[in-house]
């Protein structure tokens, strides 16, 4: 398997220029332990192995299924999962990672601390709610929720919120005032809860993060989507490359349109359609995407084709796509893109370098 | 593991008497040979079994994995897959299964004939576009097509059409006039085309094709979401009942909002939210559903807030979901959903009965 033309599709390719940019590119603005790499972004221990060799050696998690996959890839020094758990049996199963890997588990409520100490978890964050209508306990209650941990016995070693709500924005001063006043109820939680940790933070405001560290106090940066990026975040002017695309073949064209084998059972579909490149995308189904044979320079003419005419419309209409030919579709969203494949492929252009497993996906 | 609240969390339900309701319901009007289920909505061959003991053994694939999975497990009677393929090596693949089962495979381009032909494929249907803007040749093509096939020692064994832009409609008598003009193209090319097979239709306007059969020509209806239905399709008041659901752990709550562990990466979120009863969903995350402690009809009377007074409305809110307590989403599309998940629990109301494994995932 030397070429992506020997790939059956769809499939997941990850380009390896671009992901060794992007690691590069974050990790000399948040070296070491100032990044703490969001493992949910791809679910793939083989792609935290590379984040590893930039320098990184703690990680976040979404999952449980994560934290322990992590673990037993050799992943253990510093494992965070940045969400909350209620159900012991499986927070039992976690905990019993800890003799090979130090484990932290966020709590937010009594009944999450409750559950976190009942299996054995040794440590805590507090998550902090700090704007974003989600997780974390109001910012008043977390020296409470601290001390109520540790009488538990939990160590308790700092705080984490996620400011969700500040990370793509089409303005960016008010983007770093509204970050810089969510780290302000961050660092103030922090105080009435103690330990060294404050963790917060994304790919979409990391550059604030990294610009004003000393100013913010947080300690760690959650960034997850910077590795492989998608079309939602490419809107910002982020200095990371678009490192994921799914392949697929065409398998059927009209006049005005064609048909891949690429659907909406192999994108994350919830920032909307992806994205052809040169090409207008009209609809995703299961397993097809249809797209119009005109370029999209063509299409934004659309309005104006009265006064060109229909034969200068034509005769700048895009070759279409034979039946065979393959394309590569950009998801709109990352994190669930990945999770719907069970392998991709790392390729510099055409070429097929290896295969990784999404080694990390389910529960 | 005999109640829901015993399992992990999220993981997907299928209510076994909707599934039998819906299922003895679509056979009753669509018996045997006249209904071909579409497994792409369930990818469960646990699940295609319930859907031959109600008296269907032939069966509609979109992808080879299902098409090989399907055969594997003893459904070959007469399998479909009602999708363009020009991979020869999957093709040969699926071939090899030709002599445990009837392999059937859609084309229309001389590229998926030649393709079918050079894998030893040995029936095919000729897939006619009949409106929705994906795959299918154009009607007057599909003659040419099949002198092709059979130029090529390929079998025709007639015609496919899947009107998709007719499923769902607020105007069920424009739905029915346009699938009969649909139905009436599809006709006029199976004319052409020869074989004894006229397939097409789906859940959304499975009824029309029930009652015009003598009109239409159809001889058999490709249905696959009636099975378990999704929020998209329930709009339709078709006659079947909500079967799958998203069982969820509440992990987190604030006074206006509750947080619980199903995310965007165990929905098919390319239709819309989900749904959950009683309350109204704000968002979803990756791992996260936000949703307002208020039950809907108090939300919607928002608006009447500074009439009704603020005391009003705090003593209609519905009772705070507890952190630890379970609810149940109801994605609004069932297709993508199913494909997310490697099992689902048959249940009766919080009983266990049942663990299927969701085997035909992939490609």
């Amino acid at each position: 398997m030397h070429s992506i033309h020997d790939l059956p599709t769809p499939t997941a390719l990850v380009d390896v220029d671009a992901l060794e940019h992007n690691l590069a590119t974050m990790s000399a603005r948040l070296p070491g332990a100032l990044l703490r790499p969001h493992v949910k972004a791809h679910k793939s221990t083989a792609l935290a192995e590379m984040q590893r060799r930039h320098g990184h050696r703690t990680f976040t998690c979404a999952t449980v299924r994560e934290m322990i996959g992590m673990a037993r890839a050799g992943f253990g020094d510093d494992l965070l999962l940045a969400n909350e758990v209620v159900d012991v049996e499986r927070l039992r199963e976690l905990a019993a990672e800890q003799d090979r890997a130090m484990i932290t588990v966020a709590v937010d409520s009594d009944a999450t601390i409750d559950a976190a100490a009942r299996a054995g978890i040794r440590h805590v964050l507090i998550d902090v709610n700090i704007g974003l209508p989600r997780c974390g306990c109001a910012p008043h209650d977390a020296g409470r929720l601290a001390d109520l941990a540790r009488s538990r016995g939990l160590v308790v070693r700092g705080v984490m919120g996620y400011e969700g709500h500040l990370m793509v924005s089409d303005d960016r001063t008010a983007q770093q005032r509204d970050t810089l006043a969510a780290m302000q109820v961050l660092r103030e939680a922090a105080s009435q809860v103690g330990g060294e940790i404050i963790s917060a933070g994304g790919t979409g405001n990391h550059d604030v993060h990294a610009e004003h560290r000393g100013k913010t106090g947080v300690t760690e940066v959650q960034a997850g989507s910077y590795a492989l990026m998608d079309t939602y975040y490419s809107t910002l002017g982020l200095p990371f490359h678009q490192a994921l695309s799914i392949l697929g073949t065409v398998v059927s064209t009209q006049e005005k349109w064609a048909v891949a084998d690429v659907g909406l059972k192999s994108l994350g579909m919830d920032h909307g359609n992806p994205t052809i490149e040169g090409h207008k995308v009209w609809f995703c189904s299961d397993e097809h995407i249809t797209f119009a044979t005109e370029k999209v320079d063509d299409c934004a003419r659309d309005g104006d084709s009265t006064r060109d005419g229909d034969a200068a419309r034509l005769a700048a209409r895009a070759p279409q796509p034979a039946v065979g030919s393959q394309i590569r579709v950009i998801p709109a969203h990352v994190d669930p893109t990945m999770a719907m494949h069970d392998h991709v492929w790392l390729v510099r252009g055409d070429q097929v370098l290896d295969r990784w497993p999404i080694d990390l996906r389910g529960w």
